[in-house]
């Protein structure tokens, strides 16, 4: 196993991911070379397919639901399309007036993407529920949706917490409302497994999107956990694999280390919160000491640990990014940049940013490799990118 | 990295998965623990970025395509839903006249089951294109059914070696077929990449299948090679990554792993090829010499190198795969099992065998780690286990 050597690299893009645990390397590399496809009926296959349902119950265990409930899938975005026109295609046939769909504003696309394709080409209803200034949804704004007329809603889909800002969303208050109509909700919780304390069971919701390569797992293996009284229809057909809901050859190594992955970032949640919120607060000092005007974005109280956002007014978001990334600081603009043109971000447009702030944003995200020397690098670099940022966009 | 200590298996069963190649394992762990997004506009992002378009080169020389036509999947299955419905909504987006789908009647479930489901949910009109005894499709009849209305099929799919009995088809006729009325062909190549010589640019075909796990390479990952000419629409939306046809974070390790097996099994076809036959020849031979009322299915023409399929009068192929497997040897029935109550299988039926017959059917496939010991050890016992296996059933 081969080593990156970039050891002098300050990565503070663990939201965009974060490199895999050891266990989950160590899982994943010990199931690289076994032969057997789980679904094969011979003695390798029916040992893969036990290596396949340890890892779901490991999984099912960490975040409290059934293992039949874990429906493995090749990442976030999958299990999010899944949930979207899944549930949206099994409500419809079911009651052919349930055409809304209710999602925020600030949804990662992997939730909004799907969810205007199914109302610009299969007749769905878009609602995008509001959210205020930190990001938080605005709980009577979805009342008052759902309330329009409650038999028409499909589905609600509220993220656990925002991929950009780090706002932690109020599910509680979500899955009340909509539970009292009758509504499933499904969550993104891609962000959220691991850094806030998460109970399937307990929270009330019916679907819920996690991924491998954001909590130390590989790439290319989550899961959609979904309750399994839900109807959901397949999007990948073929087999019969995860109940039918999710064909294909079952990735068995990945699993292993995706369990790996979930079952030690759920047991060190807590500690790894509060190691990581301290190391994000003293960046965010920092940062505002080196750049006063700088401001901070999302919901200050609830907040993923890891998370710090802000806008340097007068500064391209890009252009800083790669003054940073020149001195080996590596962020993201949160923003999506499609073919070299900056868009800003539609998650902080919707919290009232005019163009310019939006654009003027970066994300730090810490993660489990993080330190206190990674925080000090920043720290220092800040100020004087700022500046060129600044002489660059005048 | 921990092999699993069953050196003793006769793994009979590569045509459901077949082990990795060092190559690829290597080519996969050397990019294990680098950090960084593909998508990531930094350093670290840019450099895993780079790992993915070298292995999109990779991949394109060793099929002939362009890079650009490879869109990277989760796997076989994910890219036949992709290809079935992804060019049936954008065909039928262009004319809603096209609402045909033509697939030959033993394709995998990977591609029936989507296309059924447009059928079913989507308005398609399915027509299933029959095979003759050897399981060949009927150009003949897929002529007919073409030229009842030409400008009414949205796309014909047509595998490019059936999985089950290996029969290679006679792609070359069918894309000339369908090219003269400007209908689209995909064909799912999963069982034919490395095995049987392919080149996409030549073949004529607009969409090909293939993925990693049958060659060679990881599970988990996969293509569809496209033409950039031909429109579809994405499967999974999202961050717009594979242009915009297929969304989620791109599984860098994976990738270059499936990229080393490609080129390998590409590189390697021909000897493959031959040795893989002469062992399968062998095999025929021992089993029916000591089963001499076997019969073999499939085209013994046009037919996989690694493939032997054979139906043993007067037993169940569950009970016979359970007694092989009892001493060591794995093999597969070749037909869809669900919930315990075995199923004859459609690609059988499609022949014209009964019942009892497909039921009575194993098939044996042979890959890169077989050898002689494997044929020898099948040939001893299969005398024995048919007879055992005939006593039970009677």
């Amino acid at each position: 196993m081969s080593h990156s050597a970039h050891e002098s690299v300050v990565y503070l893009d663990h939201a965009a991911t974060t490199p895999m645990v050891p266990a989950a390397v160590e899982a994943l590399t010990a199931h690289l070379l076994d032969v057997g496809n789980p679904s094969s009926l011979h003695a390798s296959g029916r040992r893969a397919r036990r290596v396949v349902e340890e890892s779901r119950e490991t999984i099912a265990q960490a975040l409290n639901c059934r293992p039949g409930e874990v429906v493995f899938t090749a990442g976030g975005t999958e299990a999010d399309n899944l949930a979207l026109k899944g549930i949206y295609w099994a409500r419809q046939a079911a009651d052919p007036r349930r055409t809304r769909i209710l999602v925020t504003a600030i949804e990662h696309h992997a939730v909004l993407d799907p969810v205007f394709w199914l109302g610009e080409d299969e007749g769905a209803h878009v609602d995008l529920v509001p959210v205020d200034r930190d990001g938080r949804v605005d709980v009577d704004a979805l009342r008052a949706l759902i309330e329009q007329d409650p038999d028409t809603v499909a589905l609600l889909s509220v993220m656990w917490a925002n991929n950009e800002v780090g706002t932690v969303q109020p599910i509680d208050e979500v899955v009340a409302l909509a539970s009292s109509h009758g509504i499933p909700v499904h969550t993104d919780a891609v962000q959220a497994v691991g850094t806030v304390p998460i109970d399937f069971a307990a929270s009330g919701v019916d679907a819920l999107t996690l991924t491998g390569h954001k909590l130390g797992g590989p790439y290319g293996v989550g899961a959609l956990v979904v309750r399994r009284e839900l109807e959901v229809t397949a999007l990948v057909h073929g087999g019969g694999q995860e109940r039918d809901i999710r064909s294909g050859t079952i990735d068995t190594p990945a699993i292993a280390g995706f369990a790996a992955a979930v079952e030690l970032a759920v047991k060190h949640q807590a500690e790894h919160a509060t190691r990581v919120s301290a190391l994000r607060d003293r960046l965010v000092a920092g940062v505002l000491a080196a750049v006063p005007d700088a401001v901070v974005n999302g919901d200050l109280t609830h907040r993923l640990p890891g998370n710090a956002h802000l806008s340097f007014p007068g500064c391209e978001g890009d252009s800083l990014l790669m003054l940073l990334d020149a001195r080996g600081i590596e962020c993201s603009t949160g923003s999506a940049c499609s073919a070299g043109v900056p868009q800003p971000s539609h998650v902080l447009l919707a919290m009232g940013r005019a163009d310019d702030e939006a654009r003027s944003s970066l994300r730090f995200s810490l993660g489990h490799t993080s330190t206190e020397a990674d925080v000090q690098a920043l720290v220092e670099a800040i100020g004087p990118c700022v500046e060129r940022a600044r002489a660059a966009s005048r």
